[in-house]
């Protein structure tokens, strides 16, 4: 009795020496200990599988909170319109809907803007009628547009504070260990890599996945964890597979791209960074994914092999990799079936969030060790700087993306645009809206010429040397005036209907409202 | 101009609207931009990668601070003595040594707390020489342990706070993507799942990793992120490659340990949970290894497949998850070459954080959805309690490890332990220590019968009809005491030398200095 006293004593001072508190047994209602009466069944039911209308009410979501989802589905995408139908169906007011991206499969939201259900949005881009309507003067607060690589950081420093994250996951356990694919099984909508969804399942106050595969615990691999997931929603459906892949991506067989794509080609093999080891991303256009079969084939030639291609994936991409060219893919996205399929199995293919991918605060942010990237732009102008977002025709139609993240750290950043779009000048004076600063562009390929940013002679030089027909910038808006005279001004509003902010987090352009014509 | 001043004048009201700064080229120091004299050399050089002196200085670490490590190479770790030596060399005082555990080959860790660089010590377990004389007072400070699980709570709910975390890591690239492995390479000291220094990345306050095998970047797959590293050292060894998977496994040809493992089987099988879907742990003493072969036997038997197996993963467990009987492994621990080397390419084989696997606080850590656990014991009592970390000469000489939160949370935990070990009982009135509660212990297999706890009746009603041999704990008691008599009281003396946290971070128990008899 004594002996016990004493340890009791003994345990009760050391409690009081650390400031830890004293065991007791079932004290601490963290600890779920045994079940008081023992379950026959298996341990496997969880709390978090609910109702999308039960998630949201365990939420404690709010009128005028902020809402998130990514744009992984693309075209394809059920999720926003599903989530915020339900939110106007139990009355929700005055919602910030934060996305990845918004497309043009996301109209329906114009309908819960004049309703009142949303009244912000923060996105990278606009296209379709949404675009055309915010354009059009639909929002009374203008749209917040940010590049992948500056979300994700407004997202981690809390810039951008989202309230409950809708994640939309091709695969998901009932704990939320979710996928954008399955190992070895079959999903409804596999959509690859999920990096954009990776920064709002772990910065998010609550997180809901919604998915149509439920799969058995554990759902293995996993992009997003249980740990990050509040809730789990099981749908019949979250996208749309045939227009998961869509989007933004074609295989160009236009003869002008091909040209555009055989001279980015020639800049990227002679601008002094095609080294053994070299890393390099491309975009989407059907010149910039053009591009890679022409370096592919120089590859082979010299025997020179990429250290890793970053970005949104292509199976273009994918095959250079399986080829033994590229030794890693590192996935923010992946844009067609091809490369999603490839992230199943194969390990060098590397998914991340997009704060790996191209956030300005992070010293080892996949973009900072960017060594080419080979850019689109609906519009450049003589200092170089781009435009992706805005229209000839003053309409949103376009989306950020981590355009101004890989230019800004890539060593060489080449835009590819032709002079002209029909009877639309792309080489203009100055550019409609600015997206990324020509500080951050080195090389302007056209089909009329190369134009090297004056900051990067050296550049210049050695496309000379390897005889690419390079040209000032100047003499390329010059030649598109020639052609197509000046344009009328553009029948801008004093409406500010977009604000583009800068990587970071900073005011870098405002987008007016537009009249009609 | 006109029109530039009043577009300057809208994106000073928006930026003043929203609270953002307006965008000013390179005013943001994180932005680092296109760099002023472009490198003809690709973007391959990191500032992390530096000397272990230099990591440490530029930590910020200071004496009386948190460092931690882990215990991944087991037997075969040089990253504990080597960063002490370090840090006594370069005269700091007073640290506090925050490991996931300590074995044998850190009794170098001696002479560094008699010199005063290690004052306080937490840690899982002690074995060899530090724990014998930790046991005889070599510390002011008591040790406090912590399970698994109740580590990683510690850590990430702010009670165990790191400063600095070295972590060794097999294979790592100069941004800090680190991993047990590598992906089609041969490392050096290949140890699997890094799943206890997992959480030392995500929540120490600076995070240095310590490699034999520097990768290009990217490495692939990772462990750790890049993102949780601040540092990256590399040097020749960070482990005997041939101890690393030493330690505390061994396969039994005992005759006694065959025995216990077939009654262990018999109780898994008929207890109730052995069911198409169950899963289980099992740990790394003789006879809970020797179960797994029983258990399989009867798996094919009657077509019965595991969801999952968790824990210390085992070749054994592999084995049965490459027939097929296993659906997924998931591996906070591999503990041996085998499991290592399962987890390279089988996405199935699933690695997991210490709070993944264990963490009381989390509602998807493993162990809340384990139907069945079977664990050792050095002893046990009356009431069911067990001792896994003080010998029977009240020497600390063994580790908690996950053995109260698996037991904790299991449907059905079991724990296997012979009567006698040699002249000492097993089976006592009280436990030297206690580690796992009574409460949290379902059944007791012995040599000379399986004794139920009274809290689950309708675990002894099932046994019973299958002819397993139950008995009463008292009566295993009565008997030990019959054969070896009542041992005489260990000469412990008053100062507490450990402190026992239970995994909800109260003082469960506390450990005695023992005097040499």
């Amino acid at each position: 009795m004594n002996k016990i006293a004493n340890r009791v004593k003994q345990i009760e001072a050391m409690a009081q020496k650390t400031g830890f508190p004293v065991y007791s047994e079932g004290k601490n209602p963290l600890v779920r200990g045994k079940i008081a009466t023992p379950r026959k069944e298996l341990q496997q039911a969880s709390p978090k599988l609910v109702s999308l209308e039960e998630a949201i009410r365990q939420s404690g979501l709010k009128d005028g909170m902020t809402i998130s989802f990514h744009h992984h589905f693309r075209s394809g995408d059920k999720v926003i319109n599903m989530v915020v139908d339900k939110l106007a169906e139990m009355g929700f007011k005055h919602l910030h809907l934060a996305a990845s991206s918004l497309i043009d499969v996301h109209e329906p939201l114009i309908a819960h803007i004049r309703n009142g259900i949303i009244s912000r949005i923060s996105t990278s881009g606009l296209r379709g009628a949404l675009g055309a309507a915010i354009s059009h003067g639909l929002m009374d607060e203008p749209v917040i547009f940010r590049s992948h690589g500056g979300r994700a950081a407004a997202i981690a420093n809390g810039e951008l504070h989202i309230d409950v994250a809708f994640l939309g996951a091709p695969s998901c356990d009932s704990l939320g260990n979710a996928c954008g694919y399955a190992q070895g099984e079959n999903v409804k909508s596999i959509c690859g890599s999920l990096g954009y969804a990776k920064v709002d399942a772990q910065y998010a106050d609550k997180v809901v996945i919604i998915t149509d595969s439920l799969m058995p615990y554990p759902n293995t691999p996993n992009s997003i964890s249980e740990r990050d997931v509040d809730f789990v929603v099981e749908v019949d459906s979250i996208g749309d597979a045939a227009k998961i892949s869509s989007g933004a991506i074609r295989d160009s067989k236009n003869p002008r791209d091909l040209l555009l794509a055989q001279t980015a080609a020639k800049v990227v093999i002679n601008g002094g960074y095609f080294q053994n080891g070299f890393s390099i991303q491309t975009g989407t256009g059907g010149a910039s994914l053009a591009v890679v079969k022409f370096i592919r084939e120089k590859m082979i030639e010299k025997n020179i092999k990429a250290s890793f291609a970053l970005g949104g994936i292509t199976t273009h991409m994918v095959k250079l990799h399986e080829e033994g060219l590229i030794e890693r893919l590192i996935d923010v996205q992946s844009f067609d079936r091809g490369a999603a399929e490839s992230l199943i199995n194969n390990r060098m293919h590397k998914e991340v969030s997009a704060n790996e991918y191209a956030s300005a605060l992070e010293i080892g942010s996949a973009v900072h060790w960017l060594d080419m990237v080979i850019l689109s732009a609906l519009e450049v102008d003589v200092n170089f700087n781009a435009n992706v977002l805005v229209g000839s025709d003053g309409v949103i139609r376009g989306a950020i993306g981590g355009h101004p993240d890989t230019a800004a750290d890539a060593a060489l950043s080449i835009i590819v645009c032709p002079l002209l779009r029909g009877r639309i000048p792309c080489v203009v004076d100055e550019v409609t809206t600015l997206i990324t600063p020509g500080t951050s562009v080195d090389v302007i390929v056209t089909d009329y010429g190369v134009a090297v940013n004056p900051n990067r002679p050296e550049i210049a030089e050695r496309l000379k040397v390897a005889h690419v027909n390079v040209v000032q910038i100047h003499d390329l808006k010059e030649k598109a005036r020639k052609i197509i005279g000046d344009a009328d001004p553009l029948p801008f509003g004093e409406r500010t209907v977009g604000i583009v902010m800068s990587r970071d987090g900073s005011v870098m352009d405002i987008v007016r409202n537009i009249k009609d014509k």
